[in-house]
């Protein structure tokens, strides 16, 4: 196993600086530069699962203000691959996103997607979701994959088990996704990329522990949080991330996977979280749901029919300077395109707007106030404004 | 019926002045004002036909300098009805386009896309192509409903019956059309909108010009063609419209619906047409396929899986702007909503490219080179460059 002294040369874009603390919690404002930009955090990155934030162009995606987008190594590599996306550049130039971009490694999709054959320590065997060719993908090859596409930072293949889960498969998943990391620190090439480890160890506590200080002796350039958002409540995400909070480095960034829904991000935020990511904004927008911060719109509900209200009072994204509900609601119920991408539009600025008034209340050490202006920030917000 | 000497009082905003006529064809170059901006002709109009141009935003489309668009009332009507549309203070508002608008009648679609339980001198009993609803459109009922709408240029109700067809039933139609039209006038209540008359009969020449007369003899405010591009070949068309063209009243805007692929815009435009619109850009966008001056492209061809040209070299649009055809294609493969949408906006600029390049070479007398500029304007071209 590697020890902590081990440091790959880095290239010299890269930097991470606490700013600001919260005084009555965890969280932090942090500033994390990259070779494609710098990151205020806390910072929501949306997905791009195939190398497209779905029905949003890169210039509609930068006008909500996203500093970074997340896309996805399985599908990249099942479709264009990732030889043909390193043919034209990378992926920054292959998908006209010149920001940061973070890629996760392949393992989630992996093992929720795929049609796996075969586990073992060496890697995954399994089939695509999409032609049922076999493919196999492990720590190295996981790190390849990513070294081509080229995002600013990438992720180590881990072995993600679905919740509820026993205890003897959370510590296999763990155990293999410990080694895993140790191969793809010592696989990963490029210079201008950060590699993050993650942590896995399903509900267990102390498996959780064991996880997380085993990857800081290895020594990795960020921590994520892995194995949350698959099903548990809320106040579980909450017990493992208070649990892990004092053993991951604080000079390190901290992301947490796969979250979320408002209340799940300010929960996070104030456990120390600097960064998450979640496809929300666009799959709840394709399907109709706008994010307000008093509560979500269900825009094919009749009471939207005459309404020349925008989505959301205040909003200065696109679709509320320039849409009533009323439009929107027409083009969901005609099947247009267009609804949901001004959906979408309005949902990732929505995020967007959201970790930025978090970022100014750690600033000014008034974190709590975000519960006032975004009543869906708390623990119990439930249903819909328009009670469809 | 009604003589020349009825007219209406009329918003001073329109106008229309030929500006500049072709030395060796009847083609002209005109501008036409309207309440909501000026159109330079010949102009292209693309459908947005329930009140979207489908996958790309508004001001997509102002970018790829669309100056006016098409919406189609027989969809609006059933969703979301004019009425609804009113209490948004019209089309402009609702959908957020505040360019010139023309609306269609209803009656292409009423025939080709409703299914028809009674047509009479009265009007159409028909049923709703969506849902069944039994509904019922007649002269005064469609100007009432364009009325409603508010767009700039609105199209008395006419019946175009389908190609091949025996002559009795062209006799019929274009009968109907003469009598409907003389309502419509009629009928027609805001002096913010012009309305045109449409000269249907099929493809006998006789009947054409006889409508065309009658109709001249109402008086409107310009005239379209209807009832081509509904089947017949390219000269069978600009058979008809060589027949029509010394007694189109050339002080008029003259309208050529339906049309079209680039060398029936460009033998259109020879003939002294001065608007068209069609549903080319956008419905090819959305199946892959690229219009260039060269020839189209059919963008899922594995010819451009590895290649970094934009889809037409020397194109100014955001999509050839900011993408390879590599990229493109890979979105169509992977069935982004992306590769739609940049394809459309690409379509989109292309035809205004062209009808800005026809017009200025109307200017200098030149509009014949445009055959050497946009090869795809000879009659004789067929095919496409990545021969798939």
């Amino acid at each position: 196993m590697a020890s902590t002294t081990r440091s790959a040369p880095q290239d010299k874009a890269f930097s991470f600086n606490i700013l600001d603390r919260d005084p009555s919690s965890q969280a932090r404002r942090c500033k994390l530069a990259t070779p494609h930009g710098t990151i205020e955090t806390p910072a929501f990155m949306p997905v791009g699962t195939i190398g497209t934030m779905k029905g949003v162009t890169p210039e509609q995606l930068s006008a909500t203000q996203t500093q970074i987008m997340l896309c996805n190594t399985y599908h990249l590599q099942l479709r264009p691959t990732a030889d043909v996306v390193s043919h034209f550049g990378g992926l920054h130039s292959f998908i006209g996103w010149d920001k940061p971009i973070l890629t996760d490694s392949g393992g989630y999709q992996v093992f929720s997607l795929g049609r796996i054959n075969k586990i073992s320590d060496k890697g995954v065997a399994f089939q695509s979701h999409i032609d049922g060719a076999r493919l196999w993908l492990d720590a190295e090859s996981a790190t390849e994959i990513q070294n081509k596409l080229g995002a600013d930072i990438i992720m180590c293949f881990d072995q993600c088990p679905p919740l509820p889960c026993d205890r003897e498969t959370i510590e296999v998943a763990v155990e293999r996704t410990v080694r895993w990391a140790d191969r793809c620190r010592n696989a990963h090439r490029r210079e201008d990329q950060w590699l993050f480890g993650i942590v896995q160890g399903g509900l267990d506590i102390d498996m959780r522990r064991s996880c997380l200080d085993r990857l800081v002796e290895i020594g990795f350039d960020g921590y994520a949080v892995g194995g949350l958002s698959v099903g548990e409540s809320h106040e579980e995400m909450v017990t493992i991330l208070e649990a892990l909070e004092s053993s991951l480095p604080a000079e390190k960034p901290r992301y947490l996977m796969g979250v979320g829904m408002p209340r799940d991000l300010y929960a996070s935020v104030r456990l120390g979280i600097d960064m998450f990511d979640c496809v929300l904004p666009t799959r709840n927008g394709r399907n109709a749901y706008a994010f307000t911060a008093k509560g979500p719109l269900k825009m094919r509900n009749n009471t939207h029919m005459l309404s020349e209200a925008p989505l959301e009072d205040g909003c200065d994204c696109y679709t509320c300077n320039n849409f009533t509900r009323g439009y929107i609601r027409h083009l969901f119920m005609a099947g247009e395109m267009l609804g949901p991408t001004l959906t979408s539009i309005h949902n990732l600025r929505f995020f967007q707007r959201l970790m930025s008034r978090m970022r100014d209340l750690i600033q000014t050490g008034e974190l709590e106030t975000i519960l006032t202006e975004f009543p869906v920030c708390n623990a119990g917000a439930t249903g819909t404004l328009d009670d469809d």
